[in-house]
């Protein structure tokens, strides 16, 4: 299998177009290639293409393009991650594993539980890092689309973009099995798969009672069983089991 | 929340059992509690009960047994799960997933791009490892049934043994993308979900052609659509994807 590159510039077929620092130093240093060498590029928005290395030298690298492939499709539900930033590696995590499943964006949420400020987020350039993690995930599953990653907002903030349909509709908050009595199953939101959806997902400690009955206003509450999963995994089983009743697989 | 400790000896209210000494070291040296303490104990076979530790000393602890409590239900369709066993922490990750989706067994797999041997695996006693492990997910995701990790074996005999049905079918073989256009989509396995079934999935390198030729003798070929998932991720994703069609959520 040829390598493959993410190169935003990437428009079309006979174009030269450079790779980005990170891309560039991947194929000159990690993979030691050289002009001549055949490559495949995607350019982050669904465009995929052979293309021949026509110049690798010191980090700055100019491929050609070829012609067009055809790249997975992308799931029929454009499905928006908000994800409660997690501790540790565990957002980092969840992004990988979210763009690999298919997300069309990723919204980082600051919940009462979480155990990180919006300040804190932007003075450690964690979305920068999100951002890095999204193209490298779409790089290995083969994915020509690399999800956004939007700016972090705080839970009051999501709860009112979804109710101005800033963020798109329905939401589906996930919740944990003690909270699930208000919740619907998962074969009842089979029925009718929507065009769109926002899935909310909270973080290590759960949710706070009063951020469930606010959410409820712009959300259905979802339950996934009686087992509690860890904070960590709920994004990927949440996303498998919708893209499963909804046809995708 | 009280809690929570693996007692295979439990039976019924008013029993006196002793915990493992695993179990009792944590409930002494990490959680320093002491002869009173109110804590809850599953036996691993679906028994959960209220306790009080009796006496709680050098690593040696014995509760007596309160009421019966009732844990989450197990999934109505049995899953084996046969993963081949990956590469470093791979295999770890995979069966603390497996034991929290709430999979009825899991069946280590041997295969031709597998990196390690049964013989490496039985020298380096990592099933009992995984068993480990399995208790410990159960704990965290509130199971009070720890599934048996099953002694590893290549991959022809596991075909062998789904042939016999000595491992339950039907048997349900995960496929990468290059290899899915012999494959069933989830939507054609959803009509009538079995009693049980054997989940299989494959290594880092995936299948060789010859494995899929074989294992399609005793196994139905599935795919989960164009992206490549990551190999230790594959089995959370096909579990959470079967049980939400078979509606388990």
């Amino acid at each position: 299998m040829r390598p493959r590159f993410y190169a935003p510039a990437a428009g079309k077929t006979g174009d030269l177009v450079d790779l980005p620092d990170e891309e560039a130093g991947h194929l000159t240093r990690v993979l030691r290639l050289k002009a001549g060498a055949p490559v495949r590029v995607f350019n982050g928005r669904g465009g995929e293409f052979e293309a021949v290395v026509e110049a690798a030298a010191k980090g700055r690298v100019r491929v050609r393009l070829g012609i067009a492939r055809e790249a997975p499709a992308e799931p029929r539900v454009a499905v928006t991650l908000a994800q409660a930033v997690l501790k540790g590696d565990g957002m980092d995590e969840v992004v990988r594993d979210a763009v690999m499943m298919g997300v069309a964006a990723v919204q980082p949420v600051v919940t009462a539980r979480s155990e990180v400020s919006l300040a804190a987020l932007a003075r450690s350039r964690r979305r920068a890092r999100w951002e890095r993690i999204a193209v490298s995930s779409a790089k290995q599953c083969g994915r020509a689309t690399v999800p956004p990653i939007l700016e972090p907002r705080a839970f009051a903030g999501l709860v009112t973009a979804l109710g101005r349909l800033e963020l798109p509709g329905p939401g589906l908050i996930f919740v944990e099995p003690a909270a699930a009595d208000a919740a619907q199953t998962l074969g009842e939101l089979a029925a009718a798969p929507p065009r769109e959806t926002t899935v909310v997902i909270g973080p290590e400690g759960g949710w706070e009672a009063e951020e469930i009955a606010r959410a409820a206003a712009a959300c259905r509450l979802v339950t996934l069983g009686g087992r509690t999963l860890r904070a960590d995994a709920m994004a990927i089983v949440a996303l498998a089991a919708l893209y499963a009743v909804w046809n995708e697989y």
